[in-house]
């Protein structure tokens, strides 16, 4: 809005007669600011900031987005007294860097760049070395010493300017290079001689005519009208115009023009370049780090042929630039108020600073380097919660790969649960468990896993399937252990008789290592390196502070008292998903549930309960016992049946001999449970529906569990969920059955709990009529990866075959499933809770997705007004931070506001 | 709200001190009328006005709701005064009846039901012959001459009375019938003397003082009183609330109670009872109907003891009688304007008439009668319309089971195309052809159908398949082609060697006859007579009406010429919905189709995709020409490949062969192409987006096709629907891609012709999204089969596991694959056409689902402002005059505003 005001604003004064056009920066002072970046662009005003603050940055001027306004307006015409003033401007920058534009002795040369008030990459290539001709290249030669370097620099210069400013096609000066270079017979660029490339200016200005139909121009004056007129012609061109309407950029005038003065680090010994850190980016720690090189340009930097010197040797042989970098260094850093990385160049023993901006760094960098500025009162604490990215904590909790150690990528499948894993494959749960109790690393490959391979997965160092999804069998268990796991690898053709796997034509057989990156999805060949991670103090203290700030609290994701106990040390503060079907997976728990699906009558369902039905109230005990007294939200059963029963006709026959039961019943049995979608079929509620027997032995788990758990003295909070409801009658028949059974055991037991009782709202119905579900359910809990799949009509388990295509081509912006889809998936969400609340105030709502662990997610959920997300254990840090960033963020904006 | 209303105002009236509590009938005069259903309930307010139009009903009179309410306001009191206006009207009705009650020589009995505003059946039954005692019993057996009548009536009057007003277990009075029954060594209630029965009610007195605690109350006036609390009572009983819960009934005071004389036709020959039409029910000629019994009570009519005598028997018997009775049923006509179904009894020769309601009728009597009324000018034509039950209309249009034949269902599946078939069975589709050419009439069972039995499918009368819902292959291609389909129905057990089928313990084999009811999903044993359908001149002139007022536009879903030319000749005005790959499923299509499939390359998948071009132009151009202008919408390729595939071994090597390529190669690729979810899978626009190659040869086919046939002076519309659109840049993508390609063949062909490009909405997300998508779409057609399934997240394929329970229990009110869940499904539809509408306001809508052929679909459809519903071609009719229907209730609703 505040662009459209100012675009107003500029039109009546485009139609005045004196105004200004260009802005000039160097010499310590700017006609700009930082604050006035809808009128010179991001570039511009950064330059005239730095300018102001006293960085030598190259002198330059920049053109106004307002003359790209009237550009336009003017049918492509320039407004009167812009060239005068470009004039004015060109002259200034000649007296500031004592170089004349087209002087053959001591030539200026300018790079030519646009820049809106929004970056938008792609919109225009730089033009770098504008000014140089026949005359100037020779000064340039005198200037470095260098005949080469210049008519390199020629070349490229022709090359840009005839492609990004005349659009000749890239492939004709790329054909001439290679030709060159066939006929020579040699390979690399840096084998042709400064003669070679003396002759391939010549070619290109061929080219370049060919092409144009004009001579490529001598005259810079020229060079840098045309370079200006291509910048503000691009802003209508195809691509940028594309760009903008991809993120919805509207309200800009245009893009800004910035002429900067081109410097040089190769004029000789007393120049050259670098690049630097005020802080170190691995540790965090507050020591000047960086390097550089003498007589050298920055492509010399990345082309790698010389080694760089550590910044300190510019200490010595330079003493007055180094003490004036020292300076100039942490001016930036107090001025940006974070770690800088700066590039610089000298030229002649003048130091420029060519660029600055906020340094990458490891997590545990970014959470030291954000206490330390705390410490020095550079930052408050929200600006240091802010600085650490949720996402990059994982490299805190999980074993990562030495990044150093060299890999060999054979296999991409899903990062299904986070961290470093390295050991010997084997294609089997037992023999994971074997090897594992011997002592040795293994890696458990496998199609996919289910119930039975529970040890082998415990035993492992992490998994690998070949099918699923991020919420098949594997990746949830694998989560819940903090196991790292690369789930739906389908490339991979396992052959479990041969004991073997190919992928990317590679064999790999049983006892040879390969790693899993359970961050990236990336299978590597061999044994990397990994390392352990470390938690520091500054950690634990950024996390307290996070933690006071937030309003979203954060639960998690467990199963098992283990899991639980693990979560609540990582801050978790209550569960969110208790899944009761993972305890139905172990040992004699399957066999009785296979004899509770296998039964025929009502009769025989229950006898196969009951059996059940310890085993479930005493994990219920153990779990309610780690939560002392945090909320536990327990969904009943929710998996269809067919997932509890074997689908390979071995462990049919195994199964019928346990039961003592005939092999075709047991067939016939899988068979009739067989779904065409199970995804969509009889799971959830509806199985509580067809089978009231499931639900009530639950939830007289569960209370007897709390009853028990409370007369030890321990506060209990169980929140019993239905799970899958989309009909109100579905939720009013299984509470009303629910409670019956509740008041029951409270008589039995003489003891009564406080509970609540909800549901999840996982179906688009269910979003749609939650106003209907709310008249009588306690809580929502978000289930937002059903609720992906099935707003989308995208099968988690299937999308692998085009949402790769889906999210690099942009067709959508991230995989739904790892970050909530706002638009779609969020807008169900956003009214599911407003129709929720709008009949029951106080309705208590959660997510129970993946998405509880993804910044962006949970910085939604805080923004719908969630109470609180819930993530597997080893994200719950991940939460905890987002949740507080949401709510800095949602401070500064009502901030703003006033 | 006017009952809101009239509740205020009324319980001001309440506390008023002479309120009138009681409103007596009888006589030829009543102090109340129709327009006072809130006050008397719908029952009560029927019978003052039959009254008040001079019908003899049997007098009585009817206690206010306003009492119910007061009942509950007061602490389950009567208000001051109703007791004495009881009495007082209880006088009124013994003079009318020329009867007393309590009286042993001429008892007066009555009837005491419930009656709310609302009918809400299961609140609370009736009670009958109330007034009965030991003493009236006599009274009863001297009128009526019949002492096992008498005595009879006295049982079932304490059975009733006993559990309807004081709830002693029904149970408990069967017990004792048994008990005596065996005792005696009879069969039937009817073997049971005057004498047993008298024991009987001895024994039922002893039943009734164990259940309550207290003697069988003698006294009629107790008997009234206790009868009277018992239907108040009611009315917040668990049975009631839940009911008016259910269908969100509100706002009512309570319900009336009706007192009413009971009669009796079985006082010697003077008497009789009988039930008459006004019409013929079944042909809808306008003659006097019926039939009746001398000295009989309705009961032995049910009982079917006595053969009725026809109406016209009654005019010899008792003339005057009978001339009344022709006078009453035209009074009765004329009053109600419809034909009447009317139960009367002659008591002593004084005629009563007890009920009257609108007659139930065939289709063919509705149109006829409805048409009738209008030339008697009775009603006019909205009325007739709206006299028609669309959904029968079925009837008309395909051959029916002759109703009079008897049948015996060993099977029930899913109605998924309607009509009548009866043939041998066959197992294959090759059988099917064989049997079919040599003129047998087959029916074709299969456990699914798939592209290869499109043939067998043509040459059956029906089709039964065990697997499968209402969009599978089978159900879909019997609808296209109006041909009648069991499907889905999953009790079936098929053994395909053994050439039979098991069914309700029934072996069908090879050969034996069956027949299918394809609009009730039955399947009988044997052969059963059928009946062809005619549609007569009244049929026409219905239409006639109905097509001149709808607002709403019915086109159909038709993928073949053939299919296309039969739809118009119902009255189709346009396709809605042409599946364009129906058309790849025969002969050398799936040939070609398949090799695309297999194909490694983009080449060799272009090179197939060239081979179906032609024929997919050649089909087009056979659907244009056959709708001559009208708009036809063309969904690009929508389901997964592995449907084009075979999947079972024999038929793969099949096709390995006729390919020449090797069985692995086929399997493979088969494998590859399985999903876990298809419904969710790659399908629709993702395949155009993996496989661009595809839509570019279908988009080619439809405007070569539809260039093609303008040139021969045919006007041709084509839509072109991009399916399962959920994100906007899916849409975009392909537009552009598609409208690149129409350019191109405009200029190919030399000719432009009109098109739109626009999308279907069926996936949750799209209609969330609705307005982004509608900045590109011209047209959304929703595609209400999908979008239910996502919507409720019910794989249609599966549900019939749980979803005939849920609707069975009222968990869901009506299957929604049958008709829209306007409730949720709707929302989606509702906010997807305005948040469309909202960007582009002249957006197309329409709906091509399943739903477009059900009624009350039809409605919501026009409701929401949609402009075309599409449903398959025999549902043409149907669709039109629901639509009709839809805009006479808008003007009745309109009008009603005003």
């Amino acid at each position: 809005m505040s662009v459209m005001a100012k675009k107003k604003k500029s039109q009546a004064k485009g139609k005045g007669k004196s105004s200004k056009y260009v802005y000039f920066f160097g010499n310590g002072k700017a006609e700009a600011n930082a604050t006035m970046r809808d009128l010179l662009g991001g570039k511009g005003a950064n330059l005239a900031e730095m300018t102001n603050i006293g960085i030598p940055v190259p002198p330059g001027f920049t053109i106004s987005t307002e003359v790209c306004d009237l550009f336009y307006k003017l049918g492509r015409k320039y407004p009167a007294g812009l060239k005068e003033q470009i004039d004015a401007n060109l002259a200034k920058l000649e007296n500031a860097m004592g170089a004349k534009f087209g002087d053959k002795d001591n030539p200026l040369l300018v790079s030519v760049r646009s820049g809106a008030a929004v970056s938008m990459p792609g919109m225009m290539d730089t033009v770098l070395n504008l000014g140089l001709n026949s005359d100037t290249v020779q000064g340039m030669i005198i200037k470095t010493e260098n005949e080469r370097f210049a008519w390199d620099s020629y070349r490229r210069f022709i090359q840009m300017f005839g492609d990004v400013v005349m659009g000749v096609e890239h492939e004709k000066f790329e054909e001439i290079l290679s030709h060159k270079k066939h006929q020579l017979g040699v390979k690399n660029d840096t084998d042709l001689t400064a003669n070679d490339l003396k002759e391939i200016v010549r070619l290109y200005k061929k080219v370049y005519k060919e092409g144009t139909g004009e001579e490529f121009p001598s005259d810079p004056r020229e060079q840098l009208d045309k370079a200006v007129g291509a910048v503000f012609g691009s802003w209508h061109n195809p691509r940028a115009i594309k760009y903008r309407q991809l993120y919805d950029i509207r309200g800009l005038l245009g893009t800004a023009v910035n002429v900067q003065a081109m410097v040089f680090g190769n004029m000789g010994d007393s120049s050259g370049t670098g690049v630097c850190f005020t802080r170190n980016p691995s540790t965090g720690e507050k020591i000047f780090y960086g390097e550089y090189l003498v007589n050298a340009q920055g492509e010399d930097v990345v082309a790698g042929i010389r080694t760089p010197e550590p910044i300190l040797a510019l200490k010595e042989r330079m003493p007055s630039v180094y003490s004036e970098l020292v300076k100039l260094k942490d001016k930036l850093e107090k001025h940006y108020r974070d770690m800088q990385d700066i590039e610089f160049t000298i030229q002649e023993g003048r130091l420029f600073i060519l660029q600055t901006r906020s340094g990458k760094r490891t997590a545990h960098a970014a959470v030291q380097i954000a206490c330390d500025l705390v410490k020095e009162k550079l930052i408050d604490w929200d600006t240091a919660v802010l600085r650490v990215d949720p996402k990059s904590l994982d490299q805190l909790l999980h074993p990562m790969f030495d990044p150093k150690a060299v890999r060999k990528v054979i296999a991409k499948g899903l990062p299904a649960s986070p961290g470093a894993a390295t050991g010997k494959v084997v294609f089997s749960a037992d023999d994971a468990e074997a090897r594992g109790k011997a002592g040795e690393k293994v890696i458990l490959v496998r199609i996919e896993t289910s119930p039975e391979d529970v040890g082998g997965m415990h035993a492992a160092q992490g998994i690998l399937t070949a099918r699923g999804g991020m919420t098949s069998h594997a990746a949830v268990v694998a989560r819940g252990m903090g196991k790292c796991c690369v789930a739906g690898c389908g490339t991979l053709q396992i052959e479990y008789e041969k004991k073997l796997f190919i992928a990317d034509g590679q064999t790999v057989r049983e006892g040879d290592f390969i790693s899993l990156n359970g961050s990236t999805g990336e299978v590597y060949l061999g044994e990397v390196k990994t390392v352990e991670p470390e938690l520091s103090g500054s950690f634990a203290k950024l996390m307290v502070y996070a933690d006071k700030i937030r309003r979203l609290k954060v639960r998690t994701n467990a199963d098992t008292p283990h899991d639980a106990q693990v979560a609540r040390k990582f801050g978790a503060e209550g569960i969110g998903l208790c899944r009761t079907e993972h305890m139905f997976f172990e040992g004699e728990r399957i066999v009785a549930m296979r004899e509770m699906i296998l039964a025929d009558t009502l009769e025989d369902r229950e006898k196969a309960l009951a059996k059940l039905l310890p085993m479930q109230r005493q994990d219920f005990e153990g779990i309610f016992k780690a939560l002392e007294g945090f909320p536990v939200t327990i969904r009943l059963l929710d998996p269809p049946l067919h997932e509890f029963v074997p689908h390979e006709e071995d462990a049919q026959k195994e199964m019928a001999q346990v039961m003592n039961i005939s092999l075709d019943k047991v067939k016939n049995r899988v068979r009739s449970l067989s779904e065409f979608n199970p995804m969509l079929g009889q799971r959830g509620c509806r199985l509580g529906i067809m089978y009231p027997e499931i639900y009530i032995m639950q939830v007289r788990a569960i209370v007897e569990a709390a009853c028990n758990v409370k007369k030890k003295g321990i506060k209990v909070q169980p929140e019993i969920m239905i799970p899958l409801v989309g009909i109100k009658a579905e939720y009013t028949r299984l509470k009303e059955q629910s409670i019956k059974v509740i008041e029951k055991v409270f008589e039995e037991k003489g003891e009564k709990v406080q509970y609540m009782l909800g549901t999840m709202i996982e179906i688009p119905r269910a979003a749609v009529i939650a106003d209907k579900i709310a008249q009588e359910a306690e809580f929502f809990s978000f289930g937002t990866n059903d609720l992906t799949q099935m707003t989308f009509g995208f099968s988690r388990d299937d999308v692998g075959v085009f949402l790769g295509k889906y999210v690099e081509e942009g067709i959508v912006e991230r995989d739904p499933f790892q970050s909530l889809d706002q638009e779609g998936v969020g807008f169900l969400v956003k009214m599911g809770i407003e129709k929720g609340r709008s009949v029951r105030e106080n309705l208590k709502v959660g997510i129970c997705g993946e998405h509880g662990g993804d910044p962006a997610s949970v910085e939604f959920c805080h923004r719908v007004g969630m109470n609180y997300v819930s993530c597997s254990p080893y994200r719950v840090p991940i939460a905890r931070l987002a949740a507080a960033q949401a709510m800095i963020r949602e401070k500064k904006a009502a901030k703003k506001k006033k």
